[in-house]
Formats: C-alpha cells, sequence, structure tokens
C-alpha cells in the first residue's frame, strides 16, 4: 500500500510543480503588462496595485491548491488503511482530510484579501489584481488538472475495460497511476484553485458593493468588513457542522454528510443574524437576504441531486433508453442535462429578485433605476450579502468534495495492493457518495459562479462608469455573440485536447499490453511514469491555447470595442457559461449514474446490451464533467476579474 | 414505383391536414388573444391590425408549407423516373421541384406584407402581427415536422439496420414508408414555413427602419419599399440562376448547384446596384452594404462545408477518432460543433460592423449613440441593407434545400420498387449532394436568423421606447437567464420527443418482424400505416408543449418583469440559440458525413469497429440536427416577432 501511495504523491507532486512554474512564468508577464498597461488619472498607483494584487492572487492560488494536493495524497492511504478497520472510521478520515482542504483554502483567501486590503489602505477597488489573479491560476489548474485526469481515465477505460476486459484500477493496467494522480491534481487542486477563486471574487465584489454612496452612508467600513466576517462565520460553521459527521449503523452515509452541512447550514445562519445585529444596525432585511443564499445553496443542491442521482426518474429514463441502445442513451442524456437548467435557473433568479428585493424593502424592481440611485445600491447590496451567504458554507461543501478524490483513491490503493475484499467493499461504498457529493459541489459551484458575476457585473458598470448595455449597438451585440463564441471555443479546445491526449496513451497501453511479456498474468509490472508523462506533457501542452483565449479574448474586444461591448460579452459569456457548464456536469454525472444503476443489477446488470450502452455513454461524459464543465466556472468568473481589473484600460477603446 | 409514391403522398398530406388544424386551433386562440390585450393610447385599432396580421401570417405560412410538399411529393416520382434516364435528367427534375418550392415560398411571403402594407395604410408598425402569425405557425410545423421525420428515421435505424441488418429504405422495414413520409412533412414543409417567416419578419423589421426619422428624411417612402423591391431581384435571381444548373460531364454535381447559387448572387448584386440608384438616390454606401450580405451568405455557406464534409480535417478528425470507439467519435463530435461557432461568429459580427459603418459612412460605431440619433439609425439601416443582401438569393437556396428531400424520396422510391442498380446509383450521387445542401442551408438559416434578430431587436427597442438594457439591473439579468433557459428547455423536449416516439416505434418494428410471418423474406408486406399512425399521432402531441414554452415564456416576463427584461431575455435567448442550433446542426452533419466517408470505403469501410462507431454518432446527431437545430432558428426569430407584437402591452408590468 505504501508503495502505490508513495507513486502516486511522487506523480501528483512532480505534475504540480511542473504545472506551477507553468503558470508563473505566464502571470509574471501579465504582471507586468497590467503593471504598465493600468493608467487611471486619479490614481497613478492603479497599475502597480492591480499588478502586485495580480501577482499575489495567482501565488496564493497555487499555494492554496498544492496545499490541498499535499493533505489528499497523505489522507488517502490513511482512508485506506481505515476501511480495513471500519466504514465509521475511513469516513472520518477521508473526511478530516477534505475538511482541512476545505479549511485551508476559504482561511487563505480569507487573509489574502485581508492583508491587501489593510496594506493598501482600506480601499477594495484597488486590490481587484487579487482576484484576477486567482482567476487566472484557477483557469490553467482546473483545465490542466481536468485533461490530466480525464485522459488519464479515459483511455484506462478504453483499452483496461472494454479491450483487455480487466477491472478498474487493476494494476496491470499500465494508465492506473496516472488515473489516481490525476484525481489529486484535478478535482483536489483544480477544484481547491476553483473555489478559491470564487469566495475571493466575491468577496472583493462585495466590498466595491459596500462602497456605494448609499450603503456607505448607511454602514460606513462595516458594510466593507461585513463579506470578510461573514466567511469567518462559515469557517467555524464548518468546525462545529463536522462534528455532525459519522456513521450511525445502517445509516446511508450520503445522510451523514447531509447532517454535517445542515448543521453548517444553521450555524451559519445564525452567525448571520449576529452579524447583521452588531455590524448592520440590526437590519434585518439583510439578515433575511442571506438566509435567500443559504436557502438557494440547498435548493441546487438538492436539483443537482434530482437530475443526477440514479435514485430519481432522470438518470432511470437514461437507463431505461440504453436498452434501445447507445444513441438513444445518450440522445435521452442531453435532454435531461438541457432540461436540469430549468428549475436551476428559477431558483438563481427567484434568489437574485427576492434578495434585491429584500435589500431596498421592495421599494423597486430596478426598472427606470440605475447604479447611481440609492435604492438600486441597497437593493445591489442585498444580493451580495445573499452571495456571501451562499458561499458562506463553501468550506463545508469544498469538505464534501475533497472527499469523493480521497476515497477514489484510497479504493485504488486497497485494489492495486491486493487487499481483501471488504475493505474494498467499505472503499467502494464510500466512493459511491463520493461521486454523488462530488456533483453536488459542481451544482453549487455553478451556482456561485452565476451569483458572483452578477455581483461583478455591477461592480464593473460602477468601475467603468456605465450605465447601461444597449444591446442594439452593433458593437455591443458582436461583444454579445464574441462572449458565447468564447465559451463554446474553449469547451471545443478543452474536449479536444483530452480526445487527443488520450488517443496518445490509448497507444501506449496497447503497446504495453503487447511488449511487455507477462504483464496480463501478473508476472512483470507496467511501466507507469510512461503514461504520466504522457498526461503530463499533454495538459501543460493543452492547457496554454484555451486559458489565453478566454482571458485575451474579452481584453481584445474591450480594447477595439470599449467597455460597453465588453458589458454585453460579459452578460451572454456568462449565461452562456453557466448553462453549458450546468449541461456538461449533469450529462456526465447523469450517464454516469445510469451506468452504476445498471452495474447493480438492473436492467440486465454488467454485460447487458443496455450496459454496453452506458459504458458509451459515461466514457463520453467524462471529459464533458470532469475537464470542460468545471473550467466553464472559472472561466465565469475570470471574464468577469479581467473585465474589472481592465476597466480603466478599455475606457479608451480604438474604434468607439 | 407509382403505388410507393402514392402512399408517401397519401401520408404526407394526412399529416399536414391533422398539423394546420391543430396548429389553426391555437393560432384563433392566439388571434382573439391578441385582439383584445394590444392596447395602444394613439392607436385603438392597433389589436386589431396585429391579430388579422397574426391570422393571415400562420395561414400564409400552412398554404406555403402545404403547396412546397405538394410540389415535393409529386416531383419524387418524376425524379425517380429521370434517374432511369440518366444524371443530369434527374438532377434538372429534382432542382426544378425544389425551384418551385422556393418561388412559391417567397412569393407568398411579399404578396402577404404587400396587400397588408397597402390595406392598412401603408404604416409597416401595423403589420408586425403577420411576423408573428408566420414565426408561430412555423415553429408549430418545424418542430411537429421535425419530430414526425426523426421518429421514423432513428427507429427504422436502430431496428432495421442495426438489429435485422437490412439496408437502408429496405421496403421489409415498417417504417420505411413512415420515414419517407417525414422527408417531406419536416425537410420540405418545415422549413419551408421556416425561411418563410424568416423572409417575412426581416422584412418587416427592415421597413420599420425605414421609418426611422433619420432614413425617412433621405428617402421618404422608398426606404420602407426597398426591401419588397430587393426581394423582387431575389425571384429574378433565382430564375437566371437555374438556367445554370445543369450536369457537365464528370462534374461535381455539387458545383453544378453552386454555378447556379453564385449566378443568382451575381444578379442580385446587380439588382441592389441599380435599386440604389433609382430608390436611395445613389448611395453606394448602401449598395455596399447589400453587398456585405451576399458575401457574408457566401462564406457561411464555405464555414459549413468546412466543418460538415468529409472532405474536409474536422470531419475526417471525427472518422479517425471512430477508430477508438464511438465516445471518442461524438467527442470529437461535439469539440467540431462547438468550434465551428468560431469563424461564423466572426463573419456575422464583422458583417453587421461593417455593413453599420457602411451606413452612417463611419461616422461612429454607436458608442454613446443610441436608437434616437440620426447617424444611429443611418447605421441600422445600412445592417437592414445588409440582412436584405444576405437574405436575397433565399429562393436560390431553398431550391437547393428542397432538391435534397426530393432526391432523397427519389431514391428511397427506386430501391422499395425493385428498380435497377445503375437508377438507384444515379439518385444516390444525386443524394449525396443533397445532404451537402441541406447542411448549407441550414447554415444559411443560423446566419439569416443571427442578423434578422439584431434587426428586430432595434425595431423591438424603438416600439417598446427603450434606450438600453442594463444587464445591472435584477429584473434584466433574470430575463437574461431565462432566455437561455427557454433555449435549453426546448432542446431538451425536442429531443426527447424524438427519443419517446422512436421508442414507441422500435417495438411497434420488432413486433412486426417477429408476427408478421414472411416478413423478412419479402414476402408479405409490413403495416406501413401502424408506424405512420405512431408519428403522426406522436408529433402532434409533442408540438405543442415546447412551442407554448417559448410562446409563452417572454410573454410571462415581459408581462411580470417589463420590457427591459424581455430585451435581456431577447439577446441572451438570441445569442444561446444561434449557437446552439449551429452546434447541434454542425455536430449531426459532420457525424452523418463520417459514417459516409467510412461507408465510402475508408479507415476498415462498412462493418469495421469504426464504422459501428459513427453508426451511433449519426443516430444520435439525428434529432440534433434535424429537429432541435433548425426548430431553434424558429426559436431565435419568433422570440423576436412575439416582443416586437406585444411591445405595448410589456409597457405596463406588473412587477416594475
Amino acid at each position: 500500500m505504501q508503495e502505490v501511495a508513495n507513486a502516486i504523491r511522487v506523480g501528483a507532486e512532480a505534475y504540480l510543480r511542473r504545472q506551477y512554474k507553468t503558470i508563473s512564468i505566464i502571470a509574471v508577464i501579465f504582471t507586468v503588462l497590467l503593471g504598465v498597461a493600468i493608467r487611471d488619472p486619479t490614481n497613478q498607483w492603479l497599475g502597480a496595485y492591480t499588478a502586485v494584487g495580480f501577482l499575489l492572487g495567482a501565488l496564493c492560488s497555487n499555494l492554496a491548491g498544492y496545499v490541498a494536493m499535499y493533505i489528499s495524497v497523505r489522507s488517502n492511504i490513511r482512508t485506506a488503511s481505515g476501511a480495513i478497520t471500519g466504514i465509521d472510521r475511513a469516513l472520518k478520515i477521508a473526511f478530516r482530510g477534505g475538511m482541512v482542504f476545505g479549511l485551508t483554502v476559504v482561511s487563505m483567501s480569507l487573509l489574502g484579501i485581508t492583508s491587501l486590503f489593510v496594506m493598501f489602505g482600506g480601499d477594495p477597488r484597488l486590490i481587484v489584481g487579487f482576484g484576477f489573479g486567482a482567476s487566472f491560476a484557477a483557469l490553467f489548474a482546473q483545465l490542466g488538472g481536468g485533461i490530466y485526469t480525464k485522459a488519464a481515465d479515459m483511455s484506462a477505460d478504453l483499452v483496461g475495460k472494454v479491450e483487455a476486459g480487466i477491472p478498474e484500477d487493476d494494476p496491470r493496467n499500465p494508465a492506473v497511476v496516472a488515473d489516481l494522480v490525476g484525481d489529486n491534481v484535478g478535482d483536489i487542486a483544480g477544484r481547491g484553485a476553483d473555489l478559491f477563486e470564487s469566495i475571493t471574487g466575491e468577496n472583493i465584489g462585495a466590498m466595491i458593493l459596500g462602497l456605494a454612496p448609499a450603503v456607505y452612508a448607511m454602514f460606513g467600513v462595516n458594510g466593507l468588513i461585513f463579506p470578510l466576517l461573514a466567511r469567518g462565520f462559515g469557517l467555524i460553521g464548518t468546525i462545529v457542522g463536522s462534528f455532525f459527521v459519522y456513521s450511525r449503523k445502517k445509516e446511508d452515509l450520503f445522510n451523514s454528510l447531509t447532517r454535517g452541512l445542515i448543521v453548517t447550514g444553521i450555524v451559519c445562519a445564525v452567525g448571520f443574524y449576529v452579524l447583521t445585529e452588531f455590524f448592520l444596525g440590526g437590519k434585518l432585511n439583510f439578515f433575511f437576504a442571506g438566509l435567500v443564499g443559504i436557502v438557494a445553496a440547498t435548493l441546487v443542491a438538492w436539483i443537482t441531486d434530482y437530475y443526477t442521482s440514479y435514485r430519481r426518474r432522470p438518470t432511470l429514463g437514461i437507463a431505461n433508453a440504453s436498452e434501445s441502445g447507445p444513441a438513444p442513451s445518450i440522445a435521452t442524456g442531453l435532454a435531461v442535462g438541457m432540461e436540469s437548467s430549468g428549475l436551476f435557473i428559477i431558483v438563481i433568479g427567484a434568489a437574485i429578485l427576492l434578495a434585491f428585493g429584500l435589500g431596498n424593502n421592495f421599494h423597486s424592481l430596478g426598472s427606470g433605476l440605475n447604479i447611481s440611485d440609492p435604492a438600486f445600491q441597497e437593493g445591489i447590496y442585498g444580493t451580495a450579502i445573499a452571495t456571501m451567504g451562499m458561499l458562506s458554507v463553501t468550506p463545508m461543501v469544498l469538505a464534501m468534495d475533497g472527499f469523493g478524490p480521497i476515497t477514489d483513491n484510497a479504493g485504488g490503493i486497497l485494489e492495486m495492493s491486493g487487499m481483501p475484499d471488504e475493505a474494498r467493499e467499505t472503499s467502494d461504498r464510500l466512493d459511491s457518495v463520493g461521486n454523488t457529493t462530488k456533483a453536488l459541489t459542481k451544482g453549487y459551484g455553478v451556482a456561485s459562479a452565476a451569483l458572483s458575476a452578477f455581483l461583478l457585473f455591477s461592480a464593473f458598470m460602477e468601475v467603468a462608469g456605465l450605465h447601461g448595455v444597449d444591446i442594439a449597438r452593433p458593437e455591443v451585440f458582436t461583444g454579445a455573440l464574441i462572449g458565447a463564441m468564447l465559451i463554446f471555443l474553449f469547451s471545443s479546445l478543452a474536449i479536444r485536447a483530452v480526445g487527443k491526449t488520450a488517443a496518445v496513451m490509448i497507444l501506449e497501453i496497447r503497446r504495453q499490453f503487447k511488449e511487455i511479456a507477462g504483464i496480463m498474468e501478473g508476472k512483470s509490472k507496467p511501466d507507469y511514469s510512461r503514461c504520466i508523462d504522457i498526461s503530463t506533457k499533454a495538459a501543460l501542452k493543452y492547457m496554454v491555447l484555451p486559458s489565453l483565449l478566454v482571458v485575451l479574448g474579452p481584453i481584445a474586444v474591450g480594447l477595439i470595442l470599449g467597455p460597453e461591448a465588453v458589458g454585453g460579452l460579459l452578460m451572454v459569456g456568462t449565461v452562456t457559461g453557466v448553462l453549458m457548464a450546468l449541461l456538461m456536469n449533469n450529462v456526465g454525472a447523469a450517464l454516469d449514474n445510469a451506468k452504476k444503476y445498471i452495474e447493480a443489477g438492473y436492467l440486465g446488470g454488467k454485460g447487458s446490451r443496455a450496459h454496453a450502452a452506458t459504458v458509451i455513454g459515461d466514457t463520453l461524459g467524462d471529459p464533458l464533467k470532469d475537464t470542460a464543465g468545471p473550467s466553464l466556472h472559472v472561466v465565469v468568473k475570470l471574464l468577469n476579474t479581467i473585465t474589472l481589473a481592465m476597466a480603466p484600460v478599455f475606457m479608451a477603446a480604438l474604434l468607439v
């Protein structure tokens, strides 16, 4: 076991070191460009502030990812040994690993923002660079990690399971270690960076909105530090919630985790009440806005579960369609993914409208008003508080998310080191819960991206001095078209990167099966390092172009067509990105779970026609749900943080 | 042959009659509602005008679809006999059938608009109901037809080809007649209604923009009738172009059709020049704007061909990926579909910016201006002229589009009546060209939807008295989210309708194969009418909910959240709709052609692993490219025509 765990640790550390080196080089170039390009007549040091913030943001993001991976690769082997002892112990070890991960990521964001806020003299507009840097590094990390993990996973499945007929995580498969490394660099380090930038961007956006004259007049500096304090209560809530994660006899493990989340939510709600009393002058309408966010987070989790769990109608529909073949199965999967946007959008839309109304005591829904009106500013601050409410449970969600890859790894370690079947069964139970929590956190990630984006829009419009975005202007409509196009092109490149890498690795696995004598009999070991090498090189190579595309695209539009066109790009890019991310995450998860349902023995079970159809669907879903989908969460927020940081530059556009 | 052709004709006529009955009932209800709901203080008869226009628009659309089908079901048998004589004769018969179809659809639109324009006293704002009615009926027709044709096609393939191993269009397949009927009601009647509403909506939008004070001051009533005259030149151009469609020895048939299109384009360009000289006071900048549209139409056709033809890199990439299995094949297909949006959006965006600039002599790109400024109005009129340029070749494009299903039907008739192989080879050559032209017209359909939508936006903002759409307003952002959601939900319902219908039909085909003795030996005939009945009932049943969703969705948003929220819905719904339509059309066409490439003998040919993978991909692509995708063209324009007609009602919204 030690040997396998070491191989995973070495592989993950080696990859992340190379990845962070690549990101650092590109980040340093951008730092210089930002410092030179950003000029503001009212503050000659704005460029320098933004550049320093950017570099720090990128560094902190990398560090958060690295720490998360560091903990994960040490928790997996302990979870594996725990599984030999019993389920409660294994659950607790895996969950605690995830919790350290969650607390670290959130604390680092809080620490970074607070220090910069104090150092830069208490003006949140000067620290937008930090948010941009965090998004920037997160995009590379999530995309690179996603390519790494899914290329290894897809090719291990296609050659190992389908062609050679050996089980998952079998030590005879040359790509198996690369697959396990991938879980750590993609799901752990990548998702950590994703949520690091999510809470960072949202915090900065909310603080900027606290500067709006009407809000500042009401709360003063309290309105600026409220977001930071709310984040602190999230940490406390998670620690309290964690005591409620244990396995009762016969209890569904998923319920153990849900119990922890609910307790966290309650503690956060109490925290919001206390904060409202002491910092927002007891204006309870803002407390209720915070509650709206917490409730919306819970509803989104429920909707994601409904559309992707195999206990529910939609995924069962996919399983049934699989009896007619792979094409009907995948078509139904696509339909389920598209349908899942319905309830989700209704919840998000209702949350925004309600929080806005609560913010200004239902004075007006904003028509005829704009960001210069007090009632509008109060309403927007209400939506900011709701976003904080939704994101307050982040550390707990991250803990649940980290739980997934840790148990996945533990299962792999047990399988590869030939441990007794009972231990593997325990880890399998944990793993299937991990799959569900991973789907939930992705839903949560998309929801928080949508809410943060609305917040960051408002901040952008305030910084750029825009009062509206007129879609009938040709450059705005063009910007809007480009916004949606960037999402599609990025997704295309991400999916293709996985496909190209998998194609190379498939050849390598086939070669090893053919050329290394005795590999199938377990007499000689496959050359794991070659597959690790293929994934590493390809991830580093293919992560650059799509990332630069979504960074440089909005900058080019802003420089040529001006801030209003960027507004169009932002609006449509955000909405398209949110929906495409949701589609890809949910299609992938639903197809995966339809397969698991059949593997549980229904509709003919393993080896049936229906099972073959779902295996194809699951393999197709992999790059959608673990590479393109989660990377799009980051893209959505990156579009917003770029434009926020670059707004002063866009005001002197070329063409308009 | 006569017998088969009769069965197709009877089936198509019976279905269309029932479909139009359903549409008529819903349309009459809406007519009454429109008449009652639309109130305008400046014109008490606006509701009545809109209601009458709406009913007429729906009627004309149905009539256009019916006439198109009438011609098509009579051309198919003649093409089949022509194919026995030789390729040139068959090409000409099929193309002439398509041409009558194209000329009819365009003439009916021209006739309807001109009559109403004259009857309603020369004010184009009073005839927006006609555009709404045309979109309304088109949506039902395209969606119902699409469900009909693809449910039959999918299940015929899944049971016939895959399970029973009999070739396409084999008379032993019980679903074969339903499949051939489907080509006529989906591809012919549906696409006819689609382009009927496209040119109708664009004509009305352009005429409204001719009313803008600055434009009216320059051109007076000439600016209003220019769109109608341009349309007339399109008809002449098509007639001239048709003389250039003939088959030279050894010539690629696709080139014959392209030659006709190019000649049409040249005649239209000359027509634009003449019209500019005589009606727009020789202002050549508007002539150049028209040229921009014609060139953009050509480029879009080229891009579509590039991404979907099997002579090009993208589709070859899918074919190569198919060697690793169906999942990599479909993933690559999705990547190609998403990538295809890149060049497309660049062409559309550039066309809009350039035409706007030409319209106001590059005075300004619109920033700081809005619809009340003269330079802005002139620019927008420039984009209107470019849209007319793009749509001037419509009758020729429709002729090329109609060509596809006619030859497809001819092939089916030859196969079913056991004609000699040479005739079938001739029809196969025609059919493969038909596949390419169908993909091209869909690209053209999306491009024209994007341009028309921009035009109709402007018209909507003028009618609703909006000066901008502020995305930072909560109700506008919510509207935007709902706009994208409607596109996703509609697509989901459309795909699912095909899947559900196919599942029922699969059971029926399997039942007939099992229960009817001697069917596989060709001794007894299958019961075709049962399959026709299943398709008919399902299409009528499933077309209603998705259509009502996209009609009532924007109305509800407008009534509750007001015109600015509808602006957000329109903007994001249009852009998302355009990109999703493009994605689905191109994924489907590329997967189809990857299969055709392998069937031509490459990568192992028929029966290889790669071939099996592409068969799955093609079946998945069918409902995307022929049901959901083309219906989305209509949805995009419908969103615009609804809001244009309902604008006066939205001004008194509930919540804002």
